[in-house]
């Protein structure tokens, strides 16, 4: 699955080199008519690249996944795997599981609500503002300075934009800098839960089929969102009403056929496409390979260090799901980089590139080129320290709060961003998730491992002070200890670390706790690394900024359009129902069908179809859902969309604009896909015909049909 | 891969139940002309119905392979996986390993010798003779007489039909003695190696692809036989000429299509088809899993035990191998009766038969059904303990030696089958064998792991006399000693085993060495278990033949016909080139093509093709063997033909008698198959254009290329 939670771990890297398809800005879709008319589509292009036309109005975001509207009250369609933690972590316990059970309300009253902060997002504006970001710049502004000026016009910007609270602002960085956009969503706050169906659907396959196919997962969910009575933004309150969604997505019970034409709107997270060969490399051949053995252990971890027992391996089980998903991604990629040869064809691109550069571009711009290289490389030396620096939720936390407070003594536009007021609720909700998903017993094991790794690394490439501290070249049973002395805070679960966030500095800097101690020692050393950090940022700015001029005018010289790299922004892509084979000899079809699921099923998580499912297939109750090629029920089906991480939640819709499926995940084969773009990768989405009979056969959620504008 | 030495592990029963396809006597074929027309088959069916016209006459046997003549001189083309022992194994040594290089003889003059006793079968005769076998029998025969008498007939049978010893004589009981059919062969003694492709391409994939698709096996290997110049049959002798094979099979170039007819007759081992249901529930939930770990244990006795630097590694690379097969052969046995439901599916249609029987059957016939059930139960009691006895091949062998020696006291008449003169140059064979696959140090201690088993089995299940030899009931310590000393004969290789069969009675009676006083020891036992043994199958004969006989009844009432289990007797198959899903959203192609060999190649075995194969196929150098609809060379093929151990080598052809491929494997899904027909089940050939082509390309062989009669 892609999981939206994995944006944490994704590599600093950004960019994309010489695709041929891609996940294109609206905007571009003016660009790409004849393309878009191959493909089979028959719309009117603006809807398609203006995003305040139907359908793209009807799209959301949840923050790490993309959803859509359903009908005009505010029903909201996205994928299962995506409400899984805010939803339904949230309001299971050690008497409700809604992971077994399922979850459908059959009226409004009994909708259940989300964990704090839970959001949707939705698109108000987007406008392209790199002249006000750079405002005050030159090329030969020191980097200190213009990562402070870059800072500031940020901050002043999403002031002027942020004129409610119910707004919020953002400023997007496409091409590492080259261009900003700044976009302004409307945040609805009152998220609640309509419909999940049981894990065998929701999950069916679990971590066996993440991330293949064939495939019979039913990911699937229903939100709504709530607004006050006059239609302003509010926290859930038990008066609010349904939120007005004028624009929203009709459901097709009809679906979809082979080679038909189907487009995905939504808000993919992270690719790298456009970077430089030394980045990809550095990746495909160290990084990689680092990062699976820090997931494989992180796994392990937790495996060893949570039980039923005292809640923490539920707690944990979001997270380590999480490890799991990226463990198995990165391992798919390594051999998917193989399998294409990519290393070699990237080569042989990159010397092109070059070539073009020798023979074009400036002696200046070869030098920043150069410049960029070297940049890119002193980095690398340092990552595999960066990963083992900080691996302590509790130290985090304790740290972000210390920071908060000092941040606090100034005027709200003089602190640095993610401090300022605006982000103080951020600051709460978050704390307020540690008390379904943080055990200190754990973190310590977790960190204690880690750090093991961290004291090994070169002294000169660790932190001096935070070295120091936790007497990291002294011996493991005083590190042990030092550790044990930290984490007998009494600061320790969602409760206190409320508590800490209302101290003030000064009641801080008077605490004799020992994680607060630990956190102001190494506040100093934390401000030196951070600035350090935002000039090399800076300097990346400028330096990628030049690389992408003379990257679009190598695209320009051989007429193609370059897109930037997934930034978490909307994107659209499109393309068609298609069967792949990526093995001599087997053929992955274009659909699944029911049938599959009992083929599937062991009886054992997480191949443990219910006897009601089963009975139902059995008896081929197809009812309106039928598709004659398969003979059956159609649960999930192949298109050749380009998407990713983030994208998770969107929408698969038709020419027509109605819902004909839900994306959810792409094949391991191919995943490697986020480095380049490769023909034969595959988007998995679950079809609107398993969706609906699932509501209709299973769940007899007649309200729900009701709601839903079901097209024939 | 479809494994020749498999037999020694199949299992002793053997029967079918409603079947609706089949391996099918030739004279069958008269009776499915329609089924055959609607399969789409073009011949005169006189052809596939008469063992002596063309191309049944083209058809060979290997003695547990089947092979096809190629030419009019003998050629013989088979499977590469058939000719890996006699041929391969035997001709490699330190300085030339012929797996690795393969083996092209250029000239007649080039080709190698065969290991002893490794002989060409040509079908003479095929006749009903079950009136002479069960002549003077009556259904109230006491058993121990209907043993003597049955054995007394075969022999006198044998005697009055091998006229010479250019021929080789059987009897072959179908439906487990129902019927009994006399097989007269001509024995080609002198064959030798004329091309072997190296094991990149002979078993590319080797132990992970075997019984999988899809597949990329080049497994063709071509023989040569040859005669006295007066065209009579003896030894390798320089001077023979190639033996005149007037009915030989073209070789197509053209190859098959999708949906073509094809048809194989060759000599399958073994299925289980007609067995009881008491037997099949046995097998599914007690046989196979006993057999999976007693095979599990050999493999890890043979790897533990074996090394590369004494050459008892090589010398178990055969056992060993057909440990593994026959492992992944049983487990995919116990997965596929799991999927196919075949225990419930079989339940169903035998309390149907059950329900015929109490209808039409007399009460006499009632009374036998329940007696045969009776039987197996009883041996199915007995089975485990007989597993675990006489896993010693040295004792195996004294004995077997010592009984040679007992027999030839008598005159030829009275001795025991396989003792016989007739049966002495077969034992000398099997001595002279031992020299590359014998190491007594690694048959100690299978022996040992094995006896420890043994010895805790109920002791009412052992044999007394051998275990109390074997003080099974002392120490652990008291019974490694005693196979210590068993083991410190001095007949422990080919040349000592050779001098003791030269030996007479008195004088191995007389001897003090410890094998030979084991083998003497133990003979009065040997003998009353297998008088034993012989009255049980006796009373099997004649119980199961009252169970055909109701069966048959029960098929024609219902219109349909039955054929025997194989039983290593001609058979054939027809059917069509067709691809095949086993899982939901997954379909097996038909064809595999030459692209798919880099793909699977990693520069490890199994998976190492050369650079000249992967240059070659780079190049898309396909020659004449090109096929449109893959784009390239097939290099394997999928067809419905009904095949199981023995069948191997067999040639696929076409309606027009040309070789179009080599059947060689099953797929593990369905290779419950020899429990039951499915109609999902594939053999996998491999393709005349992939033989063709690497012939030419890879390695231009003309001289062979002349000599075949290449269709186009």
């Amino acid at each position: 699955m892609i999981k939206k939670y994995l944006f944490v771990f994704v590599l600093f890297f950004s960019f994309n080199m010489f695709a041929d398809e891609g996940m294109w800005e609206p905007y571009q879709m003016e660009l790409l008519q004849k393309e878009l008319r191959a493909s089979g589509y028959k719309g009117n292009v603006s809807n398609v690249s203006d995003l305040f036309k139907h359908p793209m109005s009807a799209i959301v975001s949840l923050g790490g996944c993309s959803a859509a509207f359903v009908s005009n009250q505010g029903l909201i369609a996205t994928n299962y795997h995506c409400i899984e933690g805010s939803y339904l972590q949230f309001n299971s316990n050690a008497e409700t599981d809604l992971f077994e059970t399922g979850f459908v309300a059959r009226t409004k009253d009994a909708e259940k609500r989300s964990a704090p902060g839970a959001r949707v997002y939705v698109t108000l504006e987007s406008s392209n503002i790199t002249k006000q970001v750079l405002d005050g710049l030159t090329d030969d502004t020191k980097a200190i300075d213009r990562a402070k000026i870059i800072e500031d016009n940020k901050k002043e910007i999403i002031k002027k934009c942020e004129t409610s609270d119910e707004v919020e602002c953002r400023v997007r960085s496409f091409f590492s800098g080259e261009t900003y956009k700044l976009e302004k969503v409307l945040k609805l706050k009152d998220i609640r839960l309509v419909y999940a169906p049981p894990a065998y659907i929701g999950e069916y396959g679990g971590e066996i089929d993440n991330w293949m196919y064939p495939r019979h997962t039913g990911d699937f969910a229903l939100l709504r969102a709530y607004t006050a009575k006059d239609g302003s933004i509010k926290e859930y309150n038990e008066d609010n009403i349904p939120y007005k969604s004028d624009s929203f997505l009709k459901v097709s019970a009809k679906g979809v056929n082979e080679d038909d034409f189907v487009m995905v709107v939504g808000y993919p997270g992270r690719t790298n496409r456009t970077i430089t060969f030394n980045e990809i490399e550095w990746d495909l051949k160290i990084g990689f390979h680092e990062t699976v053995k820090f997931l494989k252990r992180g796994i392990e971890l937790m495996e060893e260090n949570t039980n039923q027992a005292d809640g923490s391996k539920l707690k944990y089980r979001g997270l380590k799901s999480g490890y799991e998903n990226y463990y198995k991604k990165i391992s798919g990629q390594i051999d998917g980089a193989n399998n294409f040869k990519l290393i070699e064809s990237e080569k042989i691109k990159w010397d092109e590139f070059l070539q073009f550069v020798k023979n074009e571009a400036s002696d200046e711009d070869k030098n920043y080129l150069n410049a960029l290289l070297d940049l890119i490389n002193q980095d690398q030396e340092k990552s595999i320290a960066r990963r083992y620096y900080g691996n302590s939720s509790l130290i985090s936390q304790a740290k972000t709060l210390y920071r908060n407070a000092v941040e606090r003594e100034k005027i709200d536009a003089e602190r640095k961003p993610g401090y300022q007021d605006r982000d103080q609720e951020r600051m709460i909700n978050r704390i307020k998730r540690l008390s379904y998903s943080f055990d200190p017993r754990v973190d310590q094991a977790i960190f204690k491992d880690r750090l093991m790794i961290y004291k090994d690394i070169d002294p000169s490439l660790r932190r001096p002070v935070y070295s120091k501290l936790l007497k990291l070249d002294e011996s493991e049973e005083t590190i042990l200890n030092k550790i044990d002395d930290i984490y007998s805070t009494q600061f320790k679960n969602s409760e206190s670390f409320s508590e800490m966030m209302t101290m003030s500095l000064d009641e801080l800097n008077n605490s004799d706790d020992p994680l607060i101690l630990f956190a102001k020692e190494t506040f100093d050393e934390s401000m030196k690394y951070e600035e350090e950090s935002e000039e090399r940022g800076a300097k990346r700015q400028l330096l990628k900024s030049k690389f992408i001029g003379l990257l679009k005018k190598y695209y320009k010289s051989s007429n193609k359009q370059l897109y930037a790299d997934a930034n978490g922004t909307l994107r659209v892509t499109y393309g068609n129902v298609k069967a792949v084979s990526l093995k001599d000899g087997l053929t992955y079809e274009s659909f699944t069908k029911l049938e599959g699921i009992p083929q599937k099923h062991t009886g054992e998580e997480p191949f443990n179809a219910s006897d009601k499912l089963l009975n139902l297939i059995n008896k081929k109750d197809y009812g309106d859902y039928y598709y004659e090629p398969v003979n059956s029920v159609p649960v999930n089906f192949l298109s050749t969309l380009d998407i990713t991480n983030g994208n998770s939640g969107s929408a698969t819709i038709n020419s027509d604009f109605e819902l004909v499926g839900l994306a959810f995940d792409g094949m391991l084969e191919t995943i490697i896909a986020d480095y380049k773009y490769i023909p034969e990768a595959r988007t998995i989405s679950v079809d609107s015909r398993y969706f609906l009979w699932t509501l209709d056969k299973l769940e007899n959620a007649d309200n729900i049909l009701e709601e839903l504008s079901v097209t024939n």
